[in-house]
């Protein structure tokens, strides 16, 4: 069984995404990120910075997007999101789930913040160079991975998505928009979608 | 085989230390990120930010180092650094790599560079929240996973080692020190410090 510790419209949200794709039953744990008095101080025992996500399944905790999905996907192999050990998928499934975390948020959150981690002494490279990155890799393969959808995708899929119509700073190019577009026609994405604008709208954060 | 695209005293050195600690053959392929044109353009085939580390493994690109880590662990489990699969030490060794580059790294070199990644914007949380996490972590128990060492041992226990006599901003406290003398008894991390001091003298970075 799994427990995941949630706030609609978050990062936490790509991994509502996944849940849905691995179609193994959850149960969801409303963390309020946005509470006037901050998140309650008992949550850190679960998320040490008291973010979103955190899994907890039979008993084990989780934290971190990309350890969180390479721990999922590897525990439900059934579900075919994860390329195994000894495919040759694995390298590029574990390089997109980590990047996704450590150069494409933070390139994309200091870019909506009006700068930039400039220099050697920052692990992320510039703007540029993280769209130029996905361009080229995107052009030449459909899913980010390789040929077939991972758990990657709904990682670095669903930021391009968010760094198009939310944020609005990542360029709407076309490869970015076919991707995206692939990646929304699938039936868990929407799935996701439907209950993360319920519990959006629940928490009254739609306005009207 | 591997090919380790590598420079001495840099952000590739704890997976130096991996690679003796896998006891693997490995090759080193030197990338001069301190030259004074910058790395050759060529190099982002392999880095899409001209950084190191990067493997290749039997033809298999891995970039992004908790990505190498869990790609070479997984692949090479006679050496016993990584929590297989169904391992009830496999959550906190993934989510430890994972924080190493995503919330670790990005805040240490933040406060070495005089300031902090504020507010829900970011994906980091603050310096102190990331020091009590550690220092909470591993006054449980002797590794960052848990009661062996794994991997995840390499980037925390380097990057605290790093941040303590390096970069000098990480506080000297007792269970870090001990954690980290623990860790430097260890042969594989003797090796790697000569080696990589043995590199750093080739080129030029050994005053005196
Ligand atoms: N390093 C964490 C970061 C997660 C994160 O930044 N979550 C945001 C969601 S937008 C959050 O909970 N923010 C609430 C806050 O900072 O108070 C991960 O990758 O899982
Ligand atoms: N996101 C990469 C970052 C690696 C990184 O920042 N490497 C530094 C080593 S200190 C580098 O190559 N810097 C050279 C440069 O920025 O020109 C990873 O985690 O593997």
């Amino acid at each position: 069984m799994i427990t995941f510790y949630h706030a609609p419209w978050s990062r936490a949200s790509n991994v509502l995404w996944l849940l849905e794709e691995l179609g193994t039953p959850y149960t969801v744990e409303k963390v309020d990120i946005r509470a006037p008095g901050g998140v309650p101080e008992e949550y850190r025992s679960i998320q040490p910075n008291k973010k979103v996500p955190a899994i907890i399944h039979d008993g084990i905790l989780v934290t971190e997007r990309a350890a969180i999905c390479t721990y999922l996907c590897d525990v439900f192999p059934e579900a075919g999101l994860a390329p195994a050990i000894g495919d040759k998928l694995r390298a590029p499934y574990l390089t997109w789930l980590v990047y996704a975390d450590s150069v494409f948020d933070p390139v994309l959150a200091a870019k909506a913040h009006g700068h930039e981690f400039m220099g050697s002494g920052y692990s992320y490279g510039s703007f540029s160079e993280m769209v130029d990155n996905l361009e080229r890799t995107l052009s030449s393969r459909p899913y980010i991975a390789g040929d077939r959808f991972t758990a990657a995708d709904t990682q670095i899929g669903g930021g391009i998505n968010f760094g198009i119509r939310v944020l609005k700073t990542l360029p709407e190019k076309p490869v970015f928009l076919d991707y995206v577009e692939r990646l929304a026609a699938r039936p868990a994405f929407q799935r996701a979608s439907q209950k993360d604008f319920a519990m959006a709208q629940e928490a009254g954060m739609v306005p009207g």
